[in-house]
């Protein structure tokens, strides 16, 4: 096969995959091995495809080490659909869940469940441009509230929790769509664990959710009029096979999950994750050239926004270094300035190149 | 590249993709020429990704003789997400929907459709197993329904409408999940015309929804109580773009589209669709060893039912076909017997080696 050119990809999601998951994609596109059909063609009903399906559930129940007492679910419409369907299944409209609000997600989040029921948001960094995660002294949740929804890794304002809030008997709902599988997660201080595929664990198309088994009564306790394929129960009890999956992205899901099994699993691909980030914030805090837009204490180790001294500065920055080969690298336009999303697939050489050409730019233009 | 062994897949869906397809997608698996990112990696915000966007709705719109007052919507939630959204867009609770109850899927979309409205089912062919589809004579659509919704080809029972029915100024309302563009359609008759891609127009993971503007204005009015992600509404004002799309089925879905029209559009892939169901067909009614399970005036071009004198028969010919290297030819177990799905994309050689193979099983187990 001949050598194809890669840049590196700094985009916020969809985002850069394993090289070998890539590679082994190519190779069996035409026709599973043994099987004679592609991926992209196989039924959903096929034992093949079952087989694949059972599999990225259980490799993903080792990386996480998911309880039995919780069900993955393979579902479609990425984050924004949880934003309802979280609400759908979990808020009665006469009941009230607590909101945390530290990003334009979360916010999105908070006005979709106020369709379904009483939201109050308990804790809020917006008049802070959400450059930070609230302290746990800051938040307080009710104990009658429904459920608590926080959002783990915010994409656009570049800040994560480090610790999970206090929520004591309140059921946790987290909307990890930009570091699941990133790090290590205490599966069981959460009740539902929601993420887009298209960031850390494949292509987009597909949504993962991990919901404790007693949620699911509230879910069945709504059959009679919430929409049978927004409804977390019925995806339960038909094995995310109710109707037809999104096979490929499974299957490409499936193959990153053993790619990072054969590395370490999330402690490994943490310390990774974690370098990765170090040597970024390192070049940001060298000199003050750069930035940082987020409080140091609440850095997102996956998306690394930062300032340049001026605008010029910043539309000649992101002008050089797409001709460089970076890609995405301009920030979002709610924070401006420049963001480097390096999550669990991005190479180390490319953050030691990107800082090279930090510290070329900053010299030659500062 | 060493040759690789496919064999015939007569799968239901998701089903056989065009050869060349698959193949041009392989070549491009670890990066777009000239890009430098595979299709799996690309940022759903890039220019990249926004001119394949705008290709495929150009080239579907091309090949269905789409008018410029509907638009093309690319979602997610398959055909069974779909029977949600149509009531819950479309349908005041006050109001009625007249739907006309064609087979399994189709009564699957009413007993959605009630969760949200007042549902009238105007006719059914339930009581005769769904072997064939109503007479003009037999529908009475009331001129205040809020739409009429039909199954314009039934994968399970092998039947598919001829002729449109007649339904005056009432918004026709269309699942063709298994034959959207595998014949012409006069996308004037119908307001909405939804599909899953993974029949005839790609992999499993997308639903074109093709809508006409003013069905629009009855989403719009539904914004504050409407989940964002199903209102169509916000999909058609965002073209498409609300949040990340499945990239992927996108891309692969217009790669397809290339092929269909090369091949010379709807009316060429018809005659194609036309000559391989007719094969079939003779065959099934050669000498009344085999019988067709659908009205010959029902029968499907796309799914093709039929059994054969005894269980015995039938579980000999599964596992003979299977070993012969025809795969998904056990009926549906709502139907039983065999059911050989042959959408545009099954080769006509498969369908001849099917026809000798029938033939052969005849004579010898006959």
């Amino acid at each position: 096969m001949t050598t194809v050119h890669r840049i590196f990809n700094f985009a916020a999601g969809p985002a850069v995959l394993p090289l070998p998951v890539l590679e082994q994609m190519q190779r069996d596109l035409l026709a599973l091995p043994g099987v004679g059909i592609s991926i992209l063609e196989i039924s959903h009903r096929s034992k093949v495809f079952e087989s694949i399906l059972a599999q990225t559930e259980a490799d993903i129940r080792t990386l996480a080490e998911i309880p039995s007492n919780y069900r993955v679910l393979f579902l479609q419409g990425g984050a924004s659909l949880q934003f309802s369907m979280v609400p759908m299944n979990l808020l009665e409209p006469s009941a009230t869940a607590d909101y945390i609000d530290t990003g334009s997600w979360a916010d999105k989040a908070i006005k979709e469940a106020r369709k379904v029921g009483g939201v109050r948001v308990v804790a809020s960094t917006k008049s802070e441009k959400y450059t930070r995660i609230p302290a746990t002294s800051e938040i307080s949740i009710a104990s009658d509230a429904a459920y608590v929804h926080m959002t783990s890794n915010n994409t656009i304002e570049g800040t994560e929790w480090k610790t999970l809030p206090l929520t004591g008997d309140v059921p946790l709902v987290s909307d990890t769509s930009s570091d699941m599988f990133s790090r290590p997660i205490d599966v069981t201080k959460h009740a539902l664990i929601y993420a887009g595929a298209q960031k850390n664990m494949g292509p987009a198309g597909l949504t993962v959710v991990i919901i404790r088994d007693e949620l699911l009564e509230r879910s069945k306790a709504r059959s009679a009029t919430l929409p049978t394929m927004l409804n977390y129960a019925v995806h339960a009890e038909n094995s995310s096979l109710y109707n037809t999956p999104p096979v490929f992205a499974v299957y490409a899901t499936g193959l990153v999950m053993k790619w990072l099994l054969a590395l370490g699993g999330l402690s490994a691909i943490a310390l990774s994750n974690e370098r990765k980030a170090a040597k970024l914030y390192a070049e940001i805090d060298r000199t003050g050239f750069y930035r940082g837009t987020a409080a140091k204490f609440s850095r997102s180790l996956m998306n690394i926004t930062f300032r340049l001294p001026n605008d010029e500065l910043e539309t000649m920055f992101v002008r050089e270094s797409t001709a460089a080969g970076f890609d995405g690298l301009k920030g979002h336009r709610a924070v401006g300035g420049m963001r480097a999303s390096i999550y669990n697939a991005f190479p180390e050489e490319g953050v030691d190149a990107l800082v090279d050409f930090m510290r070329d730019f900053e010299r030659t233009r500062g």
